[in-house]
């Protein structure tokens, strides 16, 4: 399933910074990244857990802040991109739109 | 209809930083801050035309991008939230998960 993950961590300081780079470091293990804090991830129930474990252990929940979208079977219809960097598919072939 | 607003402006200048303003301004009339670069808009299909509309006259295509994510009927189930800043119900009624 196509899980959309966006997250926002409070850089300010140095462990929040370190952080940052955490959550992105995860999500790329499970994803492609599209923007700078949103990552599409194709993943099964199981890794979808697994992800979800990794990055509640990684955030400061008082501060940094995870969103999760199930995009479903018919995600690719949902997904439009306008501006720079060219779409893609995360099952592997490229697409332009 | 709930359509999801994702976006990266390059801020690296004064312009940049203006019109990353004005993206956010542009959705703050559509819907729902959920973090820094992303939103969440219930409109229907004339207003996302004229959100779409908009944002591509505020937006450099070279250095800036935009993300759609129409999420269907069936969002409220598709959506989680972890960490700072509650959920919300953007059709009215506060929820918190």
């Amino acid at each position: 399933m196509m899980v959309l993950v966006t997250y926002d961590v409070n850089t300010s300081t140095p462990e929040g910074r370190r952080r940052l780079r955490k959550v992105a470091k995860c999500c790329q293990d499970y994803g492609q990244r599209v923007q700078n804090s949103v990552f599409e991830c194709l993943v099964d129930p199981l890794q979808f857990k697994q992800l979800q474990v990794q990055l509640a252990n990684v955030i400061d929940t008082r501060t940094d802040s995870l969103r999760y979208y199930r995009l479903g079977a018919n995600w690719k219809n949902r997904v439009e991109h306008v501006g720079a960097k060219a779409g893609y598919d995360p099952e592997g072939i490229l697409f332009l739109d």
